[in-house]
């Protein structure tokens, strides 16, 4: 991954010496145009975006950035990594992916271990670091993380606005003339949770209705806690019409619970969810959401990292969310 | 990523020579106790499992193994992914995940890049990719492959029975009296997809059933082509009691397709799919199909890599496939 190694790999292939490469490479001395045409080929023939990388590794770079995801196996990473990796082609950077699996402390091991294998940026899908430790270890290297507000030349934080996204959700259901809205919250010491939290009172509140504890059940983000937590709701005989999950996958553990009970969607309880994963596109029906912008996450953070990598400053902005009506929800009988 | 700028680091945050480390990694040389506790501390802090990194770091090893997928926001790779990912969890090893997008030469140039990039082994998840290219890369470094049958001492594949899984899935539905059994069959230039026509073809077969092509509708293993193949089945008026779609995600689609012309599975339509992904349990109703052992296949190939690096042999078998039955399969009427 260091340059030299590369330059030797180059250099034994195209049968010259690696100081010959380097110049080539640097375009500053002269050599014979036998010895170019056999780098160029090369280079060519090991085919990585030779110019970029090239370059890149003439500043010292390792052309590779570090990506920590939280659940290498959960959808809602999987668009954010395409976001990425459309970003990284053609640029010669090549992406190193590891797990912080929603642990502060594991994130904290994994952006250690990527400084150490020398990734020439990071970027930190969500998680539970602190922006303290972030602002530190972006002394280092730059970083960009999702899910969080930071502003500093080498840190920067691309934050989704959960709450408004929240508000969104209820107050569709409002206007389709729902009062007793259940919620599938997230996991409780979950910020995001928290926001969409916020966005449910909020919408709640401007529609003068009390927020009813009652009707707020936990749920975990994935799809069994969104079952199990509309359970406890029907089990305890509380009076509902409509449903907020506070994410997708929740939203279908939520729906497969109400086939069970023989209840319709969205004929007796409409339903809600937030994201808007590649697969709430065919759930049956298929889901009214929140749109989150994962795929454009994923590009802009990308684009953001570069940039401070090559020392520029950043305006970009992700898109907001949005609305996405399908056929789970519909006016309140 | 190299030896010497790890030593460095660990060197550095000890406050001693990179020289120092090296001897106390050996346990070759003398060293005071204060420098040998400096030393330990500070490799344990930077918490990259240092007893198997140093000793691979002494072998000339990266550390680092790269994984080529093909598409990184599939669910069915999320799986797989996960199997790697927990089998890497303390042996030192970090993982550099790289995209072939289905492209058998886009896979020998990623294959290329990342040998560059000097990783100690490959995990190869499907491709099209030919055989001879693998087995030469493979004198470079060792290569495990999923989707594919190989057997040299640096090259391993672990293939999955498709015709068997399509079989199992074709023969379920006959034992509960389906005869009209349409297929939804995978992308027409894939490996997998060919195989599992076969099990199709030769459970239908034993059951002195004639293959009906006009029973038979090509999908791309997405969504969107499930939908449409059975669309297409739909409105050339083709009589079928059953469906047996090539993998789970065209089995939503056409699940979606079923619901939209208001026809209840299974009631009026048993369906089938294969591959068991984590959705598969939350659709409504829930997914019967064929288990691909997913999870296992990434578990399997990544201690079979890593036993490969170390100059192993290796003797493991993939799980076979196996029929889950759920709720959209149901006797014929």
């Amino acid at each position: 991954m260091s340059a030299p190694s590369t330059l030797i790999d180059v250099a034994r292939m195209a049968g010259v010496s690696p100081s010959t490469v380097s110049r080539i490479l640097n375009g500053t001395a002269k050599v014979s145009d036998d010895k170019r045409i056999a780098v160029q080929a090369a280079i060519e023939k090991m085919n990585f975006a030779p110019n970029q990388m090239a370059q890149g590794l003439k500043k010292g770079r390792s052309m590779t950035i570090g990506i920590v995801v939280q659940d290498i196996s959960s959808p809602f990473f999987d668009e954010t990594l395409r976001g990425v990796d459309d970003s990284l082609k053609g640029t010669g950077f090549a992406s190193v992916i590891v797990s912080g699996h929603w642990n502060a402390e594991e994130e904290v091991q994994r952006i250690r271990l990527l400084l150490a294998r020398k990734v020439d940026g990071i970027i930190l899908l969500s998680g539970r670091i602190s922006d303290e430790d972030i602002l530190r270890f972006a002394g280092t290297r730059p970083i960009v993380s999702t899910g969080r507000e930071l502003h500093t030349a080498s840190a920067l934080g691309f934050k989704l606005d959960n709450e408004n996204g929240a508000y969104l959700a209820v107050r569709h259901l409002i206007d389709l003339g729902h009062r007793r809205i259940a919620f599938v919250t997230g996991p409780a010491n979950n910020n995001d949770a928290a926001e969409r939290m916020a966005g449910y009172a909020r919408a709640l509140a401007e529609a003068g209705i009390e927020v009813n504890m009652n009707l707020v059940a936990e749920g975990d983000f994935h799809e069994a806690g969104g079952m199990q937590a509309l359970n406890r709701l029907f089990e305890t005989n509380q009076q509902f019409t409509a449903v907020f999950a506070a994410n997708d996958l929740s939203a279908y553990g939520a729906r497969l619970c109400m086939y069970r009970k023989g209840i319709r969607v969205p004929d007796d309880i409409s339903l809600i969810g937030f994201d808007d994963l590649p697969g709430s596109e065919y759930t049956t029906p298929p889901l009214t959401t929140v749109r989150q912008p994962l795929y454009d996450m994923g590009r802009i953070a990308t684009q953001a990292l570069l940039r401070l990598i090559d020392g520029g400053t950043v305006t970009d902005q992700i898109p907001p969310v949005e609305l996405v009506v399908r056929e789970t929800t519909r006016r309140v009988r």
